[in-house]
């Protein structure tokens, strides 16, 4: 993957319009700036290295197409932190929390600064998603590819805003989700728009058929699936040194990952539930979680699902004819190890 | 204007790919069609009133432009009812009222169910605003006129978002705003995406040149400022027998308009202040108010300003010799009547 630079995004922030809008303009683009910055680019890299596996020759537009996805990705993290009330994001304060806090030093009091927050964030992530489409639409390639990547990015938007409020609502129910709740809810609301929608733009963009960008479509579902399943068991059993995640915070926030709706489906839910959501949670604690996560075969369950989904997604990529390189590129996504033997 | 119709809109609302969304996702197209339908079609009205006025020959594209700017201010009136928690719009629920009163239904909790709410609006918004980008963007142009259409929409977003923001600064800051603060939120937050957006879109269809278009920018500022000041006189001094406006509701919100922000730099204020925001204001305190406002002069300086913006925007289109039809056109829509004689 590309060092993270942001660069290439200067001239889709709005850098010129928003400066001459005023205090707020100016606070709105550095919002953008702060939102764009310190990302991975993993789904511009994606939407390269689909197009150049399918041959494609058009560099241009997968630099314009790959920064479309990449702030469609910042509008979608900016309104899921307005949405889920976040104070932080990638270990520094999150959009709203910033407008909050500029607020609070002018004085403005408490509830008023929180709405003062959640206006800036909700703007400030519009602006990207208008960015986002404008890169996507004006990427330059002909009329009739320019309607099959707004195709996508519609179909996309779609199932990822219906994903988004299925968590809001699997979150604020009475009664606990399902593992088929939670695994559906997964693949709408991060899966499709960071998988399988930059995968198939790079393939659109490289005039691949309608076979291939279907199929590509349920490889990165399933690709999707399988890295945030990974990604919920680093976030329990990863190694804090490399990944720099927490392996207490989701214990202690009570995230309501497949791990653990699995694990409440099995008698050792009584040894895990004083302690999944406690406030308190110390790292005795949580490894005292840990060892009955895996006696109760929770681990090995997601784990086995892991496996499973990268199978299927390979498959499905080998059925077309995807390169095998490529596809073993994906797989590696999805491999990190993770802490001690299950 | 013609007559509201919302089937225009159908394959703008995403319909096919929300309805396999499961419930958010049909939860969702129906929030969107409750947002759209209902509207004046003002916006699209304006960007064909002067595409034809400056000969130009593309209806196709005029109908999707127009389609655009309405979906565009279904997304800020959507996202303007998250932010100032709006509870109705037009009459009817609010976005984000139609998706708490849901949750409530399922018997969540008062607090989850408002969160759900505040979800489902914010995502609403967000498929309204790619939806109006994507119409603008895919237009029946050439590729010139396309960019020229879309550097406008961004601007116009981004000096809306700034106004929008300023808005909630203005009324979350301690201290009184002044009434060029006032005007200058307006203008930015309103008049510049509902009427210089639409005309200078409408010209840009109709190839008209740049100093025309910039004119018709400057026209629409004004004429913008007019309505939304006529629309805070009519609020408390129209008939609501025609207007179907209450004449109390601003008045007993505290709404800090332009009237009342000129009124509070008078003597007449001590009589006004303790009736401005009282939650019990009733009819008889409010003709009480009215009075008042004409004693101290306000209610004369705000008809003034809307004359003068009147003119200052027939000027600037006379300027550059924009039909004579067109301007009184456009000048009549800031001239209903209010009640009495001032």
């Amino acid at each position: 993957m590309p060092a993270a630079e942001d660069d290439p995004f200067q001239d889709l922030l709005g850098a010129r319009t928003l400066g001459q809008c005023g205090t707020e303009g100016v606070a709105l683009h550095a919002a953008l700036r702060h939102a764009v910055v310190g990302g991975k680019r993993f789904r511009p890299w994606l939407v390269g290295l689909t197009h150049d596996s399918c041959a494609g020759t058009r560099p241009e537009a997968v630099a314009a197409v790959g920064a479309g996805v990449e702030l469609l990705h910042t509008a979608f993290v900016v309104h899921d932190d307005v949405i889920d009330g976040d104070r932080t994001r990638r270990g520094r304060p999150s959009v709203p929390e910033g407008f909050r806090v500029a607020a609070l030093g002018r004085d403005v009091p408490d509830e008023r600064a929180e709405l003062y927050g959640l206006a800036g964030a909700v703007l400030t992530g519009d602006l990207a998603l208008a960015a986002a489409v404008r890169a996507v639409a004006t990427a330059p390639v002909p009329p009739a590819v320019t309607h099959r990547l707004l195709d996508l990015v519609d179909q996309a938007l779609a199932v990822t805003a219906a994903g988004e409020l299925a968590d809001v609502r699997l979150a604020t129910h009475p009664g606990h989700p399902t593992l088929a709740d939670v695994l559906s809810m997964e693949e709408r609301k991060t899966a499709v728009y960071s998988f399988a929608l930059p995968m198939q733009l790079g393939a659109v963009l490289a005039d691949a058929p309608d076979e291939v960008v279907h199929a590509l479509g349920e490889v990165g579902r399933h690709l999707g699936l399988a890295f945030q399943l990974q990604d919920d068991l680093l976030g329990v059993f990863g190694d804090s040194a490399s990944t720099g995640k927490s392996t207490v915070n989701d214990l202690r926030e009570g995230k309501c990952t497949a791990l653990i709706t699995h694990a409440r489906s099995t008698a050792g839910w009584l040894e895990i539930e004083p302690h999944w959501g406690a406030v308190d949670l110390d790292d005795a604690r949580a490894a005292l979680v840990r060892d009955a996560l895996e006696r109760c075969g929770s681990r090995g369950f997601v784990e086995d699902l892991v496996t499973d989904y990268v199978a299927t997604a390979t498959d499905a990529g080998a059925a077309v004819g995807l390169p095998a390189a490529l596809l073993s590129d994906l797989a590696g996504l999805c491999t990190v190890p993770v802490r001690g033997a299950a």
